[in-house]
């Protein structure tokens, strides 16, 4: 058999280091599990518009598209940043997003108890334990919402952007929120502004209508200003989340912050079952580090078991990676960013062969 | 001289209980500094639906325009909840707003170094302190904005609300911003998502041109999933915050959350010159202790502050008031909500008193 097919973007700055060390550890799980992991490089961002002057070129994009799922460690960096917004690294994320038709970022915010003492909270709150997986719909919303625009009536300028749901839009990503409920712990949030927002009724409204297919998933409701304290007071109440694109962006960001541990999150963003999900690390491409083995390979390494788990459906597989990353953080090992006194500080390939011998 | 007139609304469940306490520290204020303090007390929210049928009537939204703030407590309870929602008790406070214009409210979040325990984040983060004030549009923005409703479109539901701001909605509450940031510490951010919204462009824009007229505030800019993040990781890096009607809902909230004591915040919203300003407390009407001198009066009697300082222009009082909650709490004393083991636990009356007494 031909295998699981991988198209693997390693991108700029920190990307290529971190993006080797999942492919070292992907070479394990293959080994141990017994499959064949067909991975075919591309150029994306900086480095492909060095080589093409395109950040998702089109031969990038066919390899992507044929691919089961899309392995990327990060984009951008000084060196493009005075380039025409429309040519800049960052535009090929959002090209392959657009291609792959990526709607569900999963974002999950949990917190490894070796490194609570990077949490931003009470060690009483943080004791509870942290493991929220944010479901954002990811390319609707106001963000994308149309009219938009600044135009001058009545003598002043007006700026208007359209917050904007449509029902299959809200249904699918409800979806996604309700599977991945039932591979946890079978308990979903919604959030929204239903009691201001008509976009939200509308929201609600859907989000309780495929309740109805997943009679077993407990749903409740909160109010996005309720969610942002209730993230703070008690992270622990929360399993799933599942909000809009502007909601979800604030709220992941909220969720992944109170961790502490930012080079530690990975990221999926997935769309229909024809085309392949996407994942990488939520921390940039860090080019002040770049190339020095300083880097992190973790958030990386757990966007690959997220690979595993979600694209391919790999359980064990992914649940032999995250289980190593766990023993390898127990056993003291750490890179530079969650270093603390009397652990011991490891580089980007040692930290990367440490999880790869305990898959 | 006929002196300040002020509308006291004590409103419904503890709200009555905790503005009395702020009334009596009013009586000792104008005492002390010489002032004339003309109350004049009206029915509003369930109270008023009880004697009037309407939760703002006539005769109270007279004596609020006709005062130069208004005070009040808390409205809300049981009795009220399975009322028509046009007639809820709620909906009293928005016709105020409305009534008075109040497009700016003020949100501050400072935490007490004696209540430090009670802070959600890390001890080391609490110690650099928590004083913040957001800044939040309050009647424009996608919470009223126009067109807004759901209805069927090529065979589906779309439900759309439409953010939108206008120039001088933005002008007018930037101005209050700047001016709060010159009467504190000239640190201003402004939170936006102007990387992706039209509507955040021309807010950036304005904000930009009305901070010519307050060379000395130093501004800066701030999306708002970070502003999310820096919150929780660094409260003590933002000063003054701006921002428009639904960012500052969420972090004007998540602000509040993070002192660990929501029951001690007040809030003022004020409107234009013209205008009666409104200041309440943060906390809602708790009908489940209302009546048992149990309620925290502190919420309460930092908003008289806020109404001596922002509408009365009452300086020096407004801080006596202030370094009297302060004197009280240093001094161990605490109602049930902030109680600890070893302080001095009293109720909504003796707080009250003990800080009428420091003033
Ligand atoms: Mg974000
Ligand atoms: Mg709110």
């Amino acid at each position: 058999m031909g295998g699981y097919k991988i198209a693997v973007l390693p991108g700029d700055g920190i990307g290529p280091e971190v993006v080797a060390e999942a492919v070292k550890v992907l070479g394990v799980v293959g080994k141990k599990f017994g499959h064949t992991f067909d991975l075919r490089y591309a150029d994306f961002g900086g480095a492909a518009i060095d080589s093409s002057g395109s950040p998702f070129p089109p031969e990038t994009e066919i390899t992507c598209m044929n691919a089961d799922a899309v392995l990327f460690g990060a984009v951008g960096g000084p060196k493009w940043d005075s380039l025409d917004p429309a040519i800049r690294p960052e535009k090929g994320l959002l090209a392959l997003r657009k291609a792959a038709g990526a709607f569900a970022n999963l974002r999950p915010a949990k917190l490894f108890p070796e490194l609570a003492d990077a949490c931003y909270l009470r060690p009483d709150i943080v004791a509870n334990g942290i493991d929220i997986m944010v479901v954002r719909e990811l390319i609707g919303d106001v963000y994308f919402g149309e009219p938009s625009g600044i135009e001058v009536r009545d003598g002043e300028r007006v700026g208007f952007s359209n917050m904007i749901y449509r029902e299959h839009e809200i249904r699918r990503v409800a979806r996604v929120a309700f599977e991945t409920a039932m591979k946890r712990n079978k308990k979903l949030c919604s959030v929204d502004k239903a009691n201001v927002l008509a976009v939200s009724r509308l929201w609600r409204e859907v989000v309780t209508e495929v309740s109805k297919e997943y009679p077993e998933v407990e749903l409740s409701y909160m109010y996005v200003d309720n969610a942002a304290m209730q993230l703070v007071r008690n992270p622990a109440a929360f399993d799933v989340i599942v909000t809009g694109n502007l909601f979800g962006d604030i709220l992941s960001d909220e969720a992944a912050a109170i961790t502490g541990s930012i080079g530690m999150l990975p990221s999926a963003s997935v769309g229909g079952p024809d085309t392949p999900g996407l994942y990488e690390p939520v921390h940039g491409s860090a080019p002040d580090i770049a190339g020095q083995n300083l880097a992190n390979p973790v958030a990386t390494i757990l966007s690959l078991a997220m690979l595993l788990r979600y694209s391919l459906g790999l359980a064990a597989e992914a649940d032999a990676v995250e289980a190593a990353v766990a023993d390898v953080l127990a056993a003291g090992y750490r890179t530079g960013d969650i270093f603390r006194e009397g652990m011991k500080r490891v580089g980007c390939s040692e930290m990367g062969q440490l999880i790869a011998d305990r898959v």
